[in-house]
């Protein structure tokens, strides 16, 4: 049997890296795709996948980049789309670039990579979409007015998703990263566990259809929130 | 004394005619804002107002508009951020240019209209932000996919603007209509009458610093929600 | 034509006055319940209303009161449930008896009330519940282990009433105190002025019906939230 | 090493059958908690736990239940409030028995049981309180006028105690069962299987410190939201 193929968009060294792990560790064929794919070479030849250059906030390269994923490993299964993007200001020092950028990472770009891997998951009648959220995804504060703007959408977008989507098999999830995320295996306990939190993306792709979750939140147990 | 200057964004027959002849008959000198400005002449003259053409999805038109609303009667006191759009589909049926639409008429559009209006409240030491959201601020469905990304959008943005500016005697409130909305009084009672809209949003311009409200909804007592 | 009857079950100094002297003003025969009715005397003398004893966490009670105030000043038009308590503490700190006063003040008491008070509205075909919810109403904190639930458990009733209520013309709406109430005509710009907030309820009775809201919230202005 | 001991409170043939079963096999022994302990006596000895008699809207007994609990298995790690109530109705057609029993099933018990149980935990430096919820948990309607009021005061006083015990290590988490619950191994694909649930349920006592989640929700893949 192939091995599904799981498409990491946005691979830093924190979440992204773990979601690329535990899911290679699982069996799937892992695609990270970044801005800066060079720097990915090494993780994605130790896993046997494949790194591919990719911009998230721009609809076509995202196309071409799952295109060149699918041509070289296959139909897309699963997305995780855990694109950050650095954002931070207040009406006063965030401008209209600033904006843009917060949407386009986090909800115009999810929107183009759902479009392009949908008919995969469609002609595979199984899938799965997780998305990284934030606090931020469910309030707007100061110095989020354009983070939490780009965080807000993605969290409606997820819901219209999950909506249209699970019916046809696919799994659309939304997963609130309500706190600091540590390095992977630290031993802070404020710091999330970035393979912690993979772990529960993984766990959410394989729930049996009878008992999906849309949302859940997760956050160290001595947070305060 | 001079007459608060009060800006309409959005001037279609329903609410935004209902919005700019309330805060006319409380005295408010009322800018019209519209891409056909020519539409609302008539109203215009009527409400001893001015009409201004304006392209909400445009920051630059928006700054230009503004500016002339400032030069043709004076600083901008309360800003009603109405603008519509009609952008409906799921994830196959909307593109980029629907999300796109969505997310500038409902979020960076009041972005950049925030920003060019809030220096006159400042000077002033007071003022007012009143947003037209939607049910679908709350929520997103399929056909909703681009629409309600850009509403959650909005209300987040609000929730910022809101923390940033409340302090500074700038009332920012989401006014979410949950109804389809009927003619200026009319009979149906599954309709809401934007005058009875429009006077809510009034009432929040008023309300002392004491006791503001951020968010509320509005919707017909037959409405199923 | 009569005045309107306007019944305020829990009456201190602060918002339970303040909601007394305000629908008073607007022309409303005002009945005061309270437990210790002596302490009400002179104002309800001064509002020319009825003080009536009351035990809002017993619905006996609270039905021979409602039954008084028809008999004295006839029909219920409104009913403001202003009823507080003051339960606090943590899992180990609040025992069973605080738990029940929490649930019996804020939600037992209030459907006892509701449902010795909705026929009258129903033969008048309007009527008014408006309820004092609270921060805790929409989240539960280690301090408020009691208190947070009684007031989610009204507020949930409050949303079961006014799907119920609202399309046989009966207004219910949840008005969220999210601040500390100051002295009436108080000078700390920290703290909710009560009349204010008095002023926000008697709007929301005179919304007409094509635009009801159901829940809103109330803070100062320069309240962090 | 002594296996830890879970007690699943309130145990029908749906989702309490099945984390009992759950836990059991994942190596825990488990105490089934019911009103009537013999329907359980099969169970129990089939899972070599304990069946216990246990009223679960009265305090006094479920402190005697989980005295015998610990009696008989030893110190508390894990408790399931499974505990169904079947109050149905609106203003006119619920009692205020209705309303107490809704309260007492879903806040009361779950309270009483949270500290009956929390000095094992606390000596042990770990265990979990896993909530089922449902629909009601988020919102009131009519026919859930007592009902969603419980669920909803459940919902507060699970905040609650997550926001006080995760710290001391204790997993406070609410699985809200939005969905008909059909029988284990069911082909509806309109019904959450019972065993998928109970899946998730252990899941979450399993997830590592650094990443605990506080709230999901489970419905099945076709069911309309």
């Amino acid at each position: 049997m192939e091995a599904r193929v799981c498409v990491v968009v946005g691979v830093g060294p924190g979440l992204g890296e773990a979601l690329a792990r535990t899911f290679s560790t699982e069996g799937y064929r892992v695609a990270l795709l970044s801005r800066r794919e060079q720097k990915l070479a090494a993780l994605a030849s130790e896993l046997d996948g494949v790194a591919v250059a990719c911009d998230a906030t721009d609809p076509a390269s995202i196309r071409a980049a799952l295109a060149e994923v699918r041509r070289r490993l296959g139909p897309v299964h699963t997305l995780l789309w855990n694109v950050g993007s650095a954002v931070w200001g207040d009406l006063d020092t965030v401008d209209e670039d600033g904006m843009e950028l917060a949407w386009r990472t986090n909800a115009l770009g999810l929107f183009a990579a759902a479009k392009a891997a949908v008919a995969d998951m469609r002609a595979a009648g199984e899938g799965a979409i997780i998305v990284t959220g934030a606090t931020a995804s469910r309030r707007g504060k100061p110095l989020t007015t354009a983070f939490a703007a780009g965080k807000a959408a993605q969290r409606s977008l997820c819901q219209s998703l999950a909506r249209q989507l699970w019916p046809e098999g696919v799994h659309v999830a939304l997963m609130i990263i309500d706190a600091g995320v540590g390095p992977r295996g630290g031993d802070d306990p404020g710091k999330l566990d970035p393979d912690h939190a993979a772990r529960t993306a993984f766990y959410l792709t394989q729930q049996p259809r009878s008992a999906w979750t849309f949302e859940l939140e997760l956050r160290p147990h001595v947070e305060r929130w």
